[in-house]
């Protein structure tokens, strides 16, 4: 009978002396903080078994983390949550640099709230080195911290030409990560991507993997990629360095969801074909067909020209954009060239079939089929058909015999056919119904263990109009309500009595979420020491995105130009912060500071921001500060609203701004009013890049 | 016969159980690490007496501090050396917030070399709290970190209207700081400027103190400022903040060395008679005289306008500026009022007395007297006069019985006169003269601990035109040169050979200074993992500006953006970096970074970049990134010439910037070629502020 092992060391002891075929039971409970070494060697026709008794049954939960070396290793059925891995990854196939694996194998796997907690701290859940090495079957839920969920690093001959697999895996969902870093999977790096991976990604099913632009990031030479399913992927599959490359039989789906994309096309002798494109909203880097332009004397990092590209049989249904001579600017004016289009069919219901940013004839378009259905015009190398639809896994699709994506053959991915086959996650239970709790002045000094004591959903109330001691910062941890009882007569006030400066009144911390209504932030009273802002994100760790509304409240009385009457703190991200009706006045800093990731390396501290009818005046620093710094291409956000809002006597120093925009690439301010402010400087700055979307109108600047 | 005490703890004892009248000697030695609490009450004519067996005889080193409370305690003749204090002072007029120090005194005492690692790390080296406390005859030697060097706290009622006296003191030298941070005294803040402070700042003696723009910076009301030396100080006394302060009969003695400074008027009921201003070169902010103009509506930490000033009875010879509306912009709008402006005397060889940015009558100019080699025209309110010359402690000043300074009554305080009387410091030893290593490329191995083991002045010689395997960064903590030998066929290069990335092939750590000359950097190498500069500041603690000068080098391969040629790392001064004759190509990075500051508070890394005669070629980002952020006011830099440089294919990237010389105060960018250099955004940005001094001159852009 198998061997069963219940601790690490007995595993390692296990696997070091197994004989090929041997099989090892991990004994199932929780470990807790367990690093495996498994080092070991069995044969093709008879691996080394590692697994826990009953799938699923063994939990690696905290620090624990994995490296394998040798070969015919199968490390199978395990399930790792709640922790994270202390190293770059949490399964790594090699033990250190000197001991790589080698056709080993890691399946039927569950990996979930595995992150680190600091979102910028980067590591990765797979790393594949070695060759032959296969990732399949297995489960990876939603990734919240920086770096690719999968990597095949190729530092070296050993790990070059590997032929690894990864297939049939559910990577389910990962959410916008609002930085560069967000791939789901990476293939080589570009020191290294002028030689080949041949690693094949197949049959595997993308959800919903939004974390950036790069969902697949390819940088080495001729790698697989076929047979996937890509459902509602804010992103796409970019082949970003290295060439010979085959993107095959894929199906990019996107329900008309916004920003969906396909393949981005970089580098030369790529091939794009029998791919189906679906219902895509994505346009420019996300257009469901991306061709680049390149750089001249391109740096290896940077943007090698399209050449004798196969872009053939695949179908394009109703996506906003094909667009070749994408990312052309005053770098990127390098057209492709000798990019064979051809036999493509296309659903469009628009005018226009695809735009090229170039002129000249570097694709070669001939004998593609465009759906009746088409109004415009007909360009070169199309031709208007009829074509039958047929369904393909339930899922309807267009068929012609000799033009587009050879549906009738290819294998449409579902979910059900992925992932671990053992894993059917449960509902979590809820304790009570959430309540509302009323807390009188006098019993301020209550409210931090209220709030540590709330689940999620509690109102706290604060339920006299008088001052409220805050001697503590309030942490909000869950999603809670902070509101003043209904009908005062004025807003409850907070101050600070603590004998110590305190950075806020109210600190959002990792999973908090807030709704703060009707209360006032007074930033210094009497001889206490100042508190620096009135609610602030977390600089402890965090790595889930937080939403904040603040409204009817009031911010005043902050003497020092780094206060705020709300400042995110660096490595947080706001899904949205949302503030109306509220004001902002006699403040020294900014009113309200997302501008804490100032490392110009594209990061930001919100995604939406929309500030609606409040009011700021006699401000010493800018009233709306945002920034994203540097050239990075990967994300979406910020994008800011800024609606019916009033600037009164707002940053009047040499060169100072009113609302500072910086990086903003979707941005409208409308409706709002500028006077005396923003007399040394300007009342809005931008920095705009060319495919940014701003807007200002409807203003009055005095 | 007094009690002798050897430790902290005996010490505290000591004092709590002493009568008035008590003397307790402390033990002539080293106390290392020592945390002394001294609390205890002697009389008016009876204080308690703390001191070693012999003056200076103990010598307080490592992170030792002084908290005194209670009343009438004397601390005299100790010397803190070689440390830096745990808490926010080295010596405090209190032991915690509820016990003050009162009729207390620190007298002596010398404090040098005692700054923390960290230089912006702040704290003080003495901070007053409570009433009628003085500290006296002692010396303080040129403090490092960030932080004023004495600060006078008015938190609350215990510690206003507290007659403090800060006399007889000599203030050593503050080198530029590079930031706000840098005063040497400062007495209140403006939460509590609008409470009288009552502060006597007299006969100190202040030497090159130039740490920032705000030599003493008066934040508070009614304090008396009188009887200074001035010496050759880059800044000024500043009335920052409150109103009713007294300055009288000091001296602000420029010799014309460059930015030195006098008075800076601001607020209400101001008075500066009696003073004499000679030599001073200092402009704008740091003119002899500046009268600012205030901020309509300002807040409590901004510019409140000047009202009803005597400026009476002051000499000034041969200044540069005397200045009415000063800082004047679009936000400092008010000009001064009912300002009184009588009796001085002004000897001034060029063509105007002074300048007012302001039109109407503000300022009265009445019965004030012009030495008669003036040249221009004379304003009304001044007529033109003779002077007699007298001598003051050995100093020719000008005097006339009715204008100007009553110099002959005046004490020009000398250095003399002022500090610890028993302290006379020695020169430093040298161990042995310094020396020239020969290093042949298979010896690169010991290069890490020849560098540890070199004394200053020494020089290591590369002897060979190969590649130098480097697999440990090389530390350079004092000044050396690092070159290659004369006549070598090309280079030697530096290659990385470590199983961990580098952050750079040499650190400058803090005390080093450096010269490398004809030393090839290249960042990638085989497959091991890339060096990420070639030369960098550290990321250790620096308290100390560096010197670095690189001559004849080449830098290339570096594959990331946060790569760089040089790169400064965050919080570190380079007093000077001078880069002739060098080559930069092929980078995804900077050529030469500069740009850590990134908080906008007015810090950035080098206070002169001399960059001649080089090229940068291939670069994906920006050839020279030198970035000061914010609206600060406090120092002088950065200055930067860049001469006879040549720039192509350098960042081409959308809104990218070839020079990006963001809040560069003194530049020049002449003779320099661009050529397909930043065609997506700029060759040469500045941001500029309206006191800064630009030019771009003689360049051509392709
Ligand atoms: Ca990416
Ligand atoms: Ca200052």
């Amino acid at each position: 009978s198998p061997l069963v092992v219940d601790n690490p060391e007995a595993l390692k002891a296990a696997v070091a002396k197994a004989s090929p075929g041997d099989i090892i039971l991990l004994k199932d409970k929780e470990w807790n903080n367990s690093g495996l070494r498994l080092q070991g060697n069995g044969t093709a026709g008879k691996p080394i078994l590692i697994m826990p008794q009953t799938p699923g049954g063994v939990t690696f939960t905290g620090q624990s983390f994995v490296q394998m070396g040798g070969s015919y290793l199968v490390f199978k059925d395990f399930h790792f949550r709640n922790g994270y891995s202390p190293k770059r990854e949490v399964i790594s196939f090699r033990i250190n640099n000197e001991v790589l694996a080698n056709h080993c194998r890691v399946t039927g796997i569950v990996i979930e709230n595995y992150s680190q907690p600091e979102r910028f701290k980067s590591d990765s859940w797979i790393t594949l080195y070695g060759k032959h090495n296969r990732i399949d079957h297995s489960t990876f839920v939603n990734k919240l911290n920086s770096g690719p969920l999968i990597i095949a690093e190729l530092d070296d001959e050993r790990s070059q030409q590997n032929e690894h697999s990864i297939d049939s895996n559910y990577f389910k969902g990962r959410q916008r990560f609002g930085s560069n870093g967000g791939e789901t999977i990476r293939i080589g790096v570009s020191r290294y991507s002028l030689t080949a991976s041949r690693t094949n990604i197949v049959r595997n099913f993308f959800e919903r993997c939004n974390g950036e632009v790069e969902i697949v990031s390819i940088k080495s030479g001729e790698n697989n990629v076929s047979f996937n399913t890509f459902l509602e992927c804010e992103g796409g599959l970019v082949l970003r360095h290295g060439s010979g490359n085959v993107v095959e039989g894929n199906f990019f789906l996107g329900n008309n969801k916004p920003f969906t994309g396909g393949v981005r096309v970089i580098n030369p002798n790529q091939k794009v074909v029998n791919n189906v494109f679906s219902d895509l909203q994505g346009v420019n880097f996300r257009a469901a067909l991306a061709v680049l332009n390149g750089v001249p004397n391109s740096l290896i990092n940077r943007y090698y020209q399209v050449k004798d590209a196969l872009i053939e049989h695949n179908t394009f249904i109703n996506s906003a954009s094909i667009l070749f001579g994408a990312g052309k600017d005053a770098e990127r004016t390098l057209a492709p060239e000798n990019v064979s289009f051809k036999h493509n069919l296309i659903l469009s219901s628009g005018t226009e079939v695809y735009t090229n940013a170039n002129t000249g004839n570097g694709i070669l378009f001939s004998d593609n089929g465009l759906e009746k259905s088409f109004k415009g015009e007909v360009p070169q190398g199309f031709k208007v058909m009829k074509t039958s639809s047929i369904k393909v896994n339930g899922f309807s699709l267009p068929y012609h015999p000799d033009y587009g994506a050879d549906v009738k053959k290819l294998p449409l991915i579902k979910k059900e056919n992925t992932g671990a086959s053992w894993y059917h996650p449960e509902p979590e239970k809820t304790i009570r119904k959430a309540m509302s709790f009323q807390v009188r002045s006098d019993q301020s000094q209550t409210l931090p263990a209220l709030l540590k004591q709330a689940i999620a959903g509690d109102t706290i109330v604060l339920s006299e109009a008088a001052n409220y001691k805050i001697s503590a910062e309030l942490l909000v941890s869950k999603p809670l309500i902070i509101m003043a009882a209904p009908g005062l007569k004025s807003r409850p006030v907070l101050i600070g009595t603590s004998a110590k400066s305190m950075d806020a009144f109210i600190s959002i911390e990792n999973g908090g979420d807030l709704l703060v209504k009707g209360i006032a932030f007074k930033g210094t009273y009497e001889s206490f020491p100042a508190v620096d802002a009135g609610i602030r994100s977390t600089d402890r760790p965090m790595n889930r995105p937080y939403r904040l509304e603040i409204n009817n409240c009031e911010f005043y009385d902050y003497n020092e130009s780094s206060n705020a009457g709300f400042k995110a703190s660096k490595s947080t991200l706001a899904d949205s912060l949302v503030v109306l009706n509220s004001i902002f006045h006699h403040m020294s800093g900014a009113g309200i500071d997302l501008s804490s990731e100032k490392e110009d390396k594209g990061m930001y501290n919100a995604e939406y921001t929309v500030i609606k009818n409040c009011t700021f005046s006699n401000l010493l620093g800018a009233a709306i500060n945002i920034y994203r710094g540097g050239n990075d291409e990967s994300t979406l956000g910020p994008f800011v609203t800024i609606d019916h809002c009033t600037f009164n006597e707002v940053e009047n120093r040499e060169q100072g701004t009113v609302v500072r925009l910086i990086g903003a690439q979707q941005a409208a301010v409308t409706n709002s009013n500028f006077s005396y402010s923003g007399q040394g400087g300007r009342s809005v700055l931008f920095q705009e890049y060319r495919w940014d979307n701003i807007l200002v109108d409807y203003c009055n600047f005095y």
